[in-house]
């Protein structure tokens, strides 16, 4: 491709937007279907189903101190010395009383009997010889009890299908006796990474090669969004790329490589790609870094997201795209966007989107601000473990101005 | 305990602040040793040690465009055309040219040569016949290449003891060639619940029962912390629990308790612990939800968080209480307040810390809003799946105006 790009185009032709590459991008999105699976292991995946009440919450008047359960009446009536008649456990089964003077005493979690209908704590009594005295004058009818049905009743919608599942969620299945969860099922995800100069973390290069890190910074990602991927090496052989990546569309439902996408003459994986029916459906973005980003689907629904090779650039478009797109093909609602404050001026003259590193942190006055960091060219990868997020800086601007607010992507 | 407590007191003299909990809380701290870890492994763990550049990042002036590489001082010389000499990949040893006419089509990854300067890529290219001739005039010395020590030098830090292990340390480790990193031995943990009334989640409870939820929300919370707890439910039973309790003592670095430290009668836990010579450390926090929190120290160093039996309270002194203590003894720097500011009025009478249930949002000015979701008091959990943090309202004040801005404890 010897194509004379002018120096001073908007965006060259053969360029997606940022915008547009989300678009296309977030219109794959497909059903992987659902799965049931043990209520513990739900955790951080997407509920598939509402999660219902199996009886009113709470399931009975239900005490919330320890101390004595009396009839308001009792309180109208004047009387402040009570019989303590029996004394009940949460758990057991409830007990009444016959006359206003009784009280039972009672602990925290215990079922009121329906001749019951106010708790006064042991904080506020002074019991001796089977008596409780009142130590207050000021008692509320109804207090020191949650009630039946107050929070949810039976067959209510406690959580909804989309959430994901959080400890709250899970604390709600377990209270309403859903030990299994349905959840949607994730994609199947292998992460390729290809080129002989790349070795493995325990092997010692040589002066020209350097280690594989990309395949695993990707899972690492991966791994803190629920997600679960496989690794793959392929070695710079045209034919072991394509049956490689061959087998892997139909296995996987998405292939993430990393590297191998440029125009350089070993780079085995833009032809394989091409052979095995993989359409593109954008290469090169207007962004620094990820500008080589390809993208394309199988006619088998496998989708391919080419990342760049360089780390950060690979890092940048797995947050920016690769989980975008997971979350809405999950059915996560769409999340609010973060925007951060710029704590300094920046400024950057190519007609590129730019994805600044920063380092975020809030004001006492509840304010997020984005200090800039800046590494050494998108190959840096020392400087992002520094960092908290890629500020996302608008293509038409050149000056980024001290106090200017832009879109944030936290990683 | 009979006691009279006035309803104007400022705090109860039995109470201890939010604010000495903490400092209770985090004078406990114990250096419970390092482990080595396959580096996958690592993530999410506290670094033991510093990561070291075991060479120069990168290890050579590296390309960074697929191309040719020349001398710079061909242009210098007005030279326009070159012969292509030969073709290097990204990991061959490199190749030189002997004169300034001469280039290397190279690729990007590729170790360049030392008489080798300046690298052109292929899209300001004409490529005939071996010939490669530039189609642009503004050719920068150096330009397209990550030249050697850049980002860091042999011996160099690139990650530091005490840091958390990110997708970008992962990254990081399998660069310097670390397959195993040593890493903070986390605290052994045991989550116990008691009290009969509660029924396992795949049981029927009967009218009077309910389903134990908490201890599977506190393990869900430490798993998305990276830390892994044990689980035991403990009989209403005197000398079940003092036999169960002091085997945790021995076998775990820290009890969480859920339930089961209030004042009533079938709770046997508090006699247990004193029996078994955990010394109290405090009791009761001037705060809400919460205030019946115990903390407690063993003689052999294992500690206790006695948290209250209500799902919410639970939850709210997880992450005020322990989740800071863990991050303190495992070393990692105390992370800075997040602040938000409240959306709208909102008024707590009683004399205690109120930690109020927010939901929050970003305006698209950077600026973080809280706003409260009240629940039908801290038992009821099904509100807690809704909100995303804690609002810390300080006690001193009842009436929190819309615009005040207070600390969040996200969840």
């Amino acid at each position: 491709m010897n194509r004379w790009l002018p120096l001073v185009a908007k965006i060259p032709e053969d360029m997606t937007t940022v915008e547009q590459a989300e678009k296309i991008v977030l219109a794959q999105l497909t059903d992987y279907g659902t799965e049931a699976v043990p209520f513990e292991q739900a955790l951080g995946q997407v509920l598939a189903e509402d999660l219902l009440a199996d009886r009113d919450l709470p399931p009975f008047n239900r005490v919330t101190m320890d101390g004595i359960a009396i009839s308001f009446k009792a309180i109208e009536e004047g009387i402040n010395t009570f019989h303590i008649k029996a004394t009940q456990a949460a758990g057991d089964e409830p007990v009444g009383i016959e006359d206003n003077d009784l009280c039972i005493e009672i602990m925290t979690g215990a079922a009121l009997h329906p001749s019951l209908d106010t708790v006064i704590r042991y904080e506020d009594l002074e019991i001796r010889n089977s008596l409780a005295a009142l130590t207050i004058h000021t008692i509320k009818k109804g207090q020191n009890i949650h009630f039946k049905g107050k929070d949810k009743q039976a067959g209510n919608v406690v959580a909804t299908a989309s959430q994901k599942v959080t400890p709250a969620i899970i604390s709600l299945a377990a209270s309403v006796g859903k030990s299994e969860l349905l959840v949607r099922k994730p994609p199947r995800v292998v992460v390729i990474s290809s080129g002989d100069e790349l070795v493995d973390v325990n092997d010692t290069p040589t002066t020209y090669q350097i280690r594989r890190s990309n395949n695993y910074t990707i899972k690492a990602a991966l791994t803190n969004h629920g997600l679960h991927a496989e690794i793959l090496h392929i070695p710079d052989n045209p034919e072991i790329t394509r049956e490689q990546i061959a087998t892997c569309l139909q296995n996987y439902d998405v292939i993430l490589l990393s590297g191998g996408i440029s125009m350089g003459k070993f780079d085995y994986i833009p032809k394989a790609l091409e052979e095995l029916q993989v359409n593109k459906l954008f290469h090169k973005v207007a962004q620094r870094p990820g500008k080589p980003f390809w993208f394309g689907r199988h006619d088998n629904g496998a989708l391919v997201f080419a990342f760049p090779g360089n780390p950060v650039a690979t890092f940048m478009c797995l947050h920016r795209y690769f989980l975008l797109w997971l979350d809405a093909t999950l059915g996560l609602p769409s999340k609010a966007p973060v925007y951060a404050v710029l704590d300094r001026y920046f400024d950057f003259q190519p007609q590129l989107q730019y994805f600044l590193q920063v380092k975020l942190n809030f004001t006492n006055q509840g304010q997020l601000m984005a200090t800039p960091i800046e590494g050494n060219g998108s190959g840096d990868f020392a400087n992002l473990a520094d960092t908290d997020a890629f500020m996302e800086l608008p293509m038409e601007t050149n000056d980024f101005k001290r106090g200017d607010v832009y879109k944030v992507w936290t990683f």
